[in-house]
């Protein structure tokens, strides 16, 4: 199986922490996309939530050879979308090359920071693509 | 392989931390369920113990485009059943459609939190489907 | 692909924190076997270090039905085998029957806890079985 | 499937940590490799980075039936290559041999530490071997 990663991952458990903490680093949520094929990958991103309608197809692109790092909490980093803090959120990336997708958060709610991070699900295609 | 998740997700390490913390987080678990189909999905709960027989079979749902959060510490979550704080359990998680299921831990035991997340394992189908 | 886990787990990054810490949780490495089957699983634990030949072979068994949990700090729970702290070190598991494992550490070396816990990688079977 | 890991790994989310800390312990991230098999492996290393071009083939080996930690702080660890902190950058494994390849990160930033680890996204080839 010649694999450089999946066309589809899920990452269930978003959840944006609140901006309280003083320390050098900023609580956030990232995702880490790696292209290591030779061709630019077109990524489509999208959100599910709890309470309402999923909001799809916001693009975004992976150079050839690059790894990109989207912030969750920033909405220009992924298409103008706003994500409320302490909601809980799920991703779903659908690309066109393979790629690798890892998400990570650092929490700065209290004194010391805590992290969490997560190689996605992943599936070769799903029925929406 | 056209998937949006499997059907039988496994968690071995549950622990219900003590809620000793003053944060403004409460300690606790939680179960992540992605649902990206457009049909619900029934869901089947059991629970894993040391040294008594497991709980099975204890039904939950995750509406169609919806993730769903389930606090592990909250009774009303999963059907009535209280696990037992400091005690090692275990999750297996039978869907009728594919979802993505996600584990996640939040200790406020000391002054600062610490957190463990994880992807369960999955499988298509298991026994006593 | 009816499933209930796989009969071989990997665990690379094995490393027994100091004892140090003064909290009410003490610092310490475990692994988590769940058995979901209708039988108890015999089960083989390999330990490899980075300069000296493994220890393989430690046998545990895990009932049917039940999670257990070794603790790698207690040498009673593994055999007798004395990990040494601060030495890496890498488990690889062999069941008879499918299993899930997953790996955990707590570290209390600081004034505050940090986690880290990993699913293993698994395979349906490895070469000295 | 008779397996004992896979012969290429994906990691997309390195971030060095800055060294600032003054607990008994260092930041820093690490590879742990682990060759249950009875020959070394010969591994190749590629780094990704956001903005230039990837480092590839870096070399370096696994000796039959141990495990081997990599510092990726240490550029002695890996070919002479300075990773700089505070940079995302991605790393694939190649070996000649099934490994098991997992991520660690220490980050002692602020008061206490924080850890992160994850297994890697594996597949049995790469169009570059």
């Amino acid at each position: 199986m010649n694999k450089a990663g999946a066309k589809v991952w899920y990452f269930p458990d978003g959840y944006l922490p609140e901006k309280v903490g003083s320390g050098p680093m900023e609580a956030h949520e990232a995702l880490m996309l790696l292209n290591t094929s030779s061709r630019p990958a077109n990524v489509k991103l999208d959100f599910y939530f709890a309470d309402r309608d999923p909001v799809k197809g916001v693009p975004v692109s992976v150079c050839a050879e690059r790894v990109c790092a989207l912030r969750l909490d920033h909405p220009e980093d992924i298409g103008g979308l706003a994500i409320p803090p302490l909601t809980q959120y799920a991703i779903r990336v659908r690309s066109d090359v393979e790629i690798v997708v890892q998400f990570g958060r650092l929490d700065t709610t209290q004194v010391n920071m805590a992290y969490y991070g997560a190689m996605g699900y992943s599936a070769d295609e799903c029925e929406e693509f």
